[in-house]
This record gives structure tokens, sequence and C-alpha cells, in this order.
């Protein structure tokens, strides 16, 4: 039978080349490639990668599910995290849950049908009942408890830098808004870090959270705003509700930063092109694609991880509203 | 052997539960679910369409090519995707391509595996060279020439209506900016749209472009905003590059929209929190992403479909800057 080496020689190329061709790592000239492709044709080689993937059934696919990927924060991950899985040779199947419990568990069984190697990603429904511990998912920000290797920023630390940002701007009393999910989500760490610093500085602060998913924005928002008129900084769970309340509050003739210093969480602004742009703790996204990956490949491979919850620092970017 | 019917009354559901838990489609509890998948290892029912796709080696994903889903636009379009083949039962595989060549080959080689049923998407190579016109493959946007189905928004009509807006807002000398691919893209039909319709009017205009992708987009606009000074419109291929615009020309004390009148193109602001709201040539993103996907299957069902190209409608939605 057929060597990689024969390959190489009759196409002409390096044997790394021939590699880079089968396992698709790396870039290759298209014209190299078809060398190297009609050299496998040729030869009817084939390869012990694709031979072991046919003996083992082994899948070199891996699922990414997320709420919506029409969402500038899940899209920047999806982007990371498939450029990762791509240097290691693995195709990427994106799901948006929508927080459906029946689409994120067909996912599970294709897992256990060995149909995808692994799953990462974001859900929101306590699914974990169906899984064990030793199985491929990765999972980000939701925490399984106990059962799951999660990657997140760490929120707990961004929710007291949100804070020190807020005093060090200039706010006397500073406000958290945001919601509370069903299930437990590392996101309740960022008002945790929030209340646990302005305790530490012994900073007069508000806590105002409604259950996820919200009822009615419109009454969040000015139930706030009529309960806690003399907040004079806000710290929302995410940029999005900042540049809610930001909308909201200008109507009343709240200026930003004048009159409320506003930071968020995510930094889904990657340009300074629309206004006002937020000063927020911008989360790590590549770094946490990246390392989500790598982890789920360990476990992939059967590989023990030193712990369950892996947390990337954050950072404070300032904008225009602080 | 065991039949649905028989699935049906030991899970204790109705047949069509049991088709909807065996193609996922639709919604079902996840305890009824669980009730089905108990039924059918118990019984060891084997689905026609399981048994069918085992036989056939037919697979049921569906590759989308993208340059970066890490793009408002591109994370729209691929959520309506996603959707469209859920429903379908068909599952998202993710590639950006980053417009690199031997990514998008790769693909086309899984699909003449049959590792992937069909391909949607943008690509920015000329791979036409490497498929036949019966492949299941639809392009959105780019066109290869005569090939390959495409689905793109009427760009030429985008055009006309961004020209006829600027005029209706005021501009009596509007301008087009933009750049111009190496392969034939649809977004060329934007300018010429443009252009034919200020000729049928006989308005003085202006077409400023330079070759994708832009070597020095700081001495794009610089160059633009000396050589044209006079100018009162500006048509913007992408809502990008009008934001772009609108940022650099308001350093130079140009205010938008009472010196100039800015129209954009994709619509790629969902909402109204962060300024300026463009004005902008809508583009029909859920309706592009549903009807690739429906011309896809017929094609993978070897239907024959009555045209190359299907052009969706936009719409002008008007924000501040008009």
């Amino acid at each position: 039978m057929a060597s990689i080496k024969d390959v190489a020689i009759l196409a002409g190329v390096a044997v790394g080349t021939v590699s880079r061709v089968i396992n698709n790592t790396g870039a290759v000239k298209p014209d190299t490639r078809k060398k190297v492709k009609e050299a496998i044709e040729q030869l009817n080689y084939i390869p012990n990668e694709v031979a072991r993937n046919f003996k083992m059934q082994k899948s070199k696919m891996v699922s990414l599910l997320l709420p919506s990927i029409w969402h500038p924060f899940f899209s920047e991950l999806a982007y990371y995290i498939e450029d990762e899985l791509d240097r290691e040779g693995y195709k990427l199947m994106l799901c948006n849950s929508g927080g459906r419990p029946e689409k994120e568990l067909y996912y599970l069984d294709m897992l256990q049908q060995n149909k995808v190697a692994g799953i990462v990603g974001i859900t929101y429904n306590d699914i974990e009942k169906n899984v064990n511990t030793n199985i491929p998912i990765v999972s980000i920000d939701r925490h399984f408890t106990k059962k799951i290797t999660c990657v997140t920023s760490d929120n707990f630390e961004g929710g007291r830098l949100g804070l020190r940002e807020l005093v060090k701007a200039g706010a006397r009393k500073p406000a958290f808004i945001g919601t509370v999910p069903k299930v437990f989500s590392e996101t309740i760490n960022r008002r945790d870090g929030f209340v646990h610093e302005a305790n530490e500085l012994g900073i007069e602060h508000v806590v105002f959270v409604k259950p996820d998913p919200l009822e009615d924005e419109e009454e969040f928002f000015s139930e706030f705003l009529r309960a806690h008129n003399d907040i004079d900084g806000v710290f929302a769970m995410t940029d999005m509700f900042a540049a809610k309340y930001i909308e909201r509050s200008s109507k009343l003739g709240i200026r930003v930063p004048e009159n409320v210093k506003v930071i968020g969480y995510d930094g889904i602004q990657n340009h300074g092109l629309f206004h006002p742009v937020l000063s927020t703790i911008r989360q790590p996204v590549e770094e946490m694609a990246r390392t989500t990956v790598r982890l789920l490949i360990k476990k992939i491979n059967g590989e023990a991880l030193d712990r369950e919850t892996y947390r990337i620092p954050v950072v404070f970017r300032k904008g225009e509203t602080t």
C-alpha cells in the first residue's frame, strides 16, 4: 500500500505539505493542493487519519450551541472558536438553540452517538441531568454545577472593576442593573463583585434586578428611573443593557456622563463609529474562545483537566460614558 | 420489525410526535422526547429516514461559507439560514473562509465526497472552475458566472433608490463611494443603479471607487474629502462605509445631515441605541436566507430551478442621516 512519502514524491512536494492537505491544517496553494490530491488518487493512498476515522467512526465535528449567533458577542465568539477548531482540523456545527431544550438535547444525542466529537457553547437550559462528567463538553459562562468544564471571563473581578471605575469617574451612589437567570449563570458574579467592592470601599449603592427574561423592558427602566433618581452611576449587566438605560434616561434629560456615569459589560463595540462609545468591561472573547477549544480537544483526547472553571481576566475599556 | 406506530403506542404519543422526535422538526417536550426515544430503543426500531441515510450515506449537513461570521450582516444571515435549515432537518456547518481559497476548496471536496449535502454562502475566490452546474451550491451576492444559483438583494434597484432618496432629501450633487472587488460581485450593481438613476434624472453626481481590499482607508477618505468638497450627498456601498465617512467628515466640521445627506446599504443597525442611526437601503436578510435554503434543498433533491439569479426587493429605511 502506498505511503504518504510516495504521495509526496509523486506530487513533488514535502511530506509535511501532503499532511497539511490531508488534515487541512495550514495554508496550501490551490495548485499544490491539486497536485497532492491527484497523487493521492493515482496511488490510491488511504491516509492513516482517514483510515482511523473510518475504522473508529471518529467524528471531526464539534457543535457550537448559542442562544443566537445574531448577537455581536456571540458572533465574535463563534468566529474565534471556528478559527481555533480549524487549526486543529475540526469542523464547526452551529446551532442557535434559542434556549429551546429539545434542540439542545438533540445535539447531546448526536454527541452520544459519536456524530460529533464534542460540544462547546452557552446553554440556558438545565440539561445537566442528561450528561456525565467526562463527556466532551465545555461550557461558556454557564455553570453546570460541578459537572462540566466552564470557561468564563472573570465576572466577579469584572464587577469589582466596574464599581471601582464608576467611583474613580466621580460616582457617589452607583447602581447595578440587570436580570437574574432561572439557572445559575456566571453573570450573577458581575453583580456580586459590584456589591462586594462597594461594601469593601463603603460606597452607598443600589442593586436593581428582575428575573430573566424581562417581561416588560419599558416597565423595568421606568421603575428604576422613578425609584432611584438620585443615583449618579450605572453598572449594567451587559452593553446592550447600558445602551438601553442611556437611551431611556436621555428622554428624561439625564445626561451621560455629566449626570450619570455608565459602564457596561461585554465590549460589543469593536469600532468607534457609533455613539455613545460605551465605557465597558471588555470580555476577552478571543482568549475565551481559543481556551474553550483547547480544553475541549483535551477532553476529546481523554486528557484530565486540572480545574472545572477557567476564569479569563477582563479589562476596563474607557469610552464616552464615564 | 417494529413500525413507527408501535413506537407511538408504546410511548403513548401520536405518530406525528414520534416523527418529530426522529426528524427533530417542531417542538417536543423533553420528557415526551425521552419516552419516545426509550420506546425506540426498547423496540429496536430503525426509522426509515435513518435507515435510508445510512444506506445512501446521505448527509444532512449543509456548509455555510462566509468571509467572517464576525460581522453584523453575516451573523444575521447565518441566524436565519440555520433556522431554515433546522426546519428542514439539516444541520449547519460554519466556515469563516476569510477569503482563503484552500479553505473554500476543502468544503467543495467535502461536498464532492458527500460529507455535506450542499453549500451556501459568500465566497470571494474564483472557485468556479472547480464546480459543475448541478452541484448543490447556492451563492449569496456573489455571481459564479452562469453556473451557480445566486440569491441577492436587488442591488441595482437599491442603487437607484439610494440616489432618489438622496435627491428627495435635498442633495443636488450626490456621490457614490465604495470599492470594486477583483471578481464580479453583485455589489457593483449598487453603483450602477446609482449612476443609472442619476443620469435618468439628470443629476450631477460623483463616483469615487478604489479596488478592494482598500490598501489605505485613511487615504481613501482624505482623497475623497479633498477632491470632492462640493458634494452634498453620499451613497456608501455599505453601512460601515457610510459610518466611516461620517466619522471622518465630522472631523472637518461637515455636519450630517445638515451639510451632507448620507445613505448606507445593509441595515446592520437593528436597534436605535447607537448613533447616528443610518439612513440605509435595508437588505431583506431573512428572506434572502430562507430563499437560499429553499433553493438549495430543491437542488439537493435534484429539482430544476427556473432561474439563475433570485433578486429580493430592498426597502429604504430612514434614519438620522438624511
